[in-house]
C-alpha cells in the first residue's frame, strides 16, 4: 500500500534545505493545518510550502534544476480499455497508482502527474541527492516488480497475450525547467527537453523494460544485470537515439 | 486571456443541478473561501464543491457518465523542445495552456489535465449540455484559431519546417468513468476506451486538424465545412478506425 511510503514526522524537504520543523503528522501538525499546510500529494514526506517553495523563496516562476525524469506506463492499455469493463479498469488504475506511488516516494521522488495509464516521476526535487538517477532507476525496477505479479494474476481471465502486459519504462536526465505553467489553470510540472526524451523512451519500451537514455545512463556508476544498448527511433528525431534497456 | 472566461458570479454548477447559490466572486465570496470552496482551477466558473460533487452527493468514488473527452498537443512539440531554449518554451507552453482553458471554459467544459504539450478537457460534466459534442468541436476550432497566428509569429525565427507546427486535436464521446484513482495520490481524472481514443486520435491528427471518432461524428447535427472520412491506423487497435477529420 502508499502510506508505508509516507513516515516522515517533519517535512523533509524544509528540515533538509532550510533547517526549517514542519510537522507533518501527529497532534502537533494541527496548526500548520489551519494554515494549509499538509503533506504533498505529489511526495507525503515533503509539505504543501515545499512544492511551491521556488516560488516563495525565489520569487519565480519557474526554476531550472538538474533532474531525472521517470515516464511510465502500462503497455497493452488500449487493449485493455476494450477488453475491460469500468469496474476492473479502475482497480487496476487504482492499484497501479499506489504501486507507483509508493515506488516512488521510497526512493524520494516527486509523483508529479498521472494521466490516464501514464505517471510522470520527477527525481532530485524537492529532496535533492547526488545519485538522482540511480534512485529513479531503483524505482522503475520496484514499479516493475510490484506490478508484475498482480498484473499477470489480475488479467488472466481475458484471453489477451500476456507476453504484450506489462510496465514499460523511460528514463532521461538533465537541466528541466520546473515551475508553473498557465496563468489560470496553473499548473506544477516539469519540461523541456528531457522531460520530452523520457516520455518518447517509455513509448518504446517494451513490456517490463526500462529504457534509459545515453546521458542518464552514464551517470549510473554500475549496473546489475548489464543493460543492452539498442538504437530506438523516437517520433520527432531524426536521428535514431542510443538507449539502454535494464 | 484566459480570465475573458471566468465571469460567472455564482457557482454553475451548484445553481444549475441542486438550485444551490455558492458565491465565486465580490465580497460576498468571503465565508466560501473560508470553508475552502473557491473557483475550480478546471473551470473557474464552477466550485470546488462542485468538482467533488459525485462523492459528497453520491457517496461514490467513481460515476460513469456519458461525455465528449478532448485531447490537444502541439505538432512538432519534441523539435521545438530541441530548438528553443527554457524561456521561450515556457512562454510557449503558458500561451499554450492559456489558450486551451479560455477556448475550453467558453464552451464550459472542463480542463481535466496539462501534461506536457499535451491538454486533456471533458466536456458535459458538471455542467451538462445535450451538445456536448459540438461545444467539444466548437472548443478545439476556438483552440485552432487562437494558437494559429501566435505559433506562426513566436516559431518564425527558429528556421523550422512551419507545416509541420500547429496544434492537433482528438475527439471522441460516450461513457466515461469519472472519478478519483488512487488511495493516497489521488488523482480526479476520466479513463478508459472513450479517453484511450481520443488521445490515440490526436496522436494521428496533422498540425491544424480535429480528427472525431464516428461515434462523435454521428451525434453532430451538421458541420460547416463538411468533414473528410478517413480511415486511420491507431496504436493498439487491430482494425483501421473511421475518423472524421474537421
Amino acid at each position: 500500500m502508499a502510506h508505508e511510503a509516507a513516515t516522515a514526522k517533519l517535512c523533509r524537504g524544509c528540515w533538509e534545505q532550510m533547517h526549517v520543523p514542519i510537522v507533518l503528522r501527529g497532534p502537533l501538525a494541527a496548526p500548520y493545518r489551519l494554515f494549509g499546510v499538509r503533506p504533498s500529494r505529489m511526495n507525503p514526506n515533503i509539505c504543501t510550502v515545499c512544492e511551491k517553495m521556488f516560488e516563495l523563496v525565489m520569487r519565480r516562476r519557474a526554476i531550472e534544476i538538474e533532474a531525472t525524469i521517470l515516464f511510465a506506463d502500462i503497455r497493452g492499455y488500449t487493449t485493455l480499455t476494450q477488453a475491460m469493463d469500468a469496474t476492473a479498469l479502475s482497480r487496476l488504475l487504482n492499484f497501479f497508482y499506489d504501486e507507483c506511488a509508493t515506488a516512488i516516494w521510497l526512493h524520494d521522488g516527486l509523483l508529479n502527474k498521472a494521466i490516464g495509464d501514464s505517471v510522470l516521476a520527477i527525481f532530485n526535487f524537492p529532496l535533492r541527492h547526488a545519485d538522482h538517477t540511480a534512485r529513479a532507476l531503483a524505482a522503475a525496477r520496484d514499479i516493475q516488480a510490484r506490478c508484475h505479479e498482480h498484473c499477470r494474476r489480475e488479467l488472466a481471465g481475458y484471453g489477451l497475450d500476456m507476453s504484450e502486459l506489462g510496465v514499460g519504462v523511460g528514463i532521461d536526465r538533465g537541466t528541466t525547467t520546473f515551475g508553473e505553467f498557465g496563468t489560470t489553470h496553473t499548473d506544477l510540472t516539469a519540461v523541456g527537453q528531457v522531460v520530452n526524451r523520457a516520455s518518447r523512451l517509455q513509448s518504446v519500451a517494451g513490456p517490463g523494460e526500462i529504457l534509459l537514455s545515453e546521458t542518464a545512463w552514464r551517470t549510473l556508476a554500475s549496473a546489475d544485470p548489464p543493460p543492452e544498448r539498442r538504437e530506438v527511433m523516437l517520433k520527432g528525431y531524426e536521428a535514431p537515439q542510443i538507449a539502454y534497456a535494464c
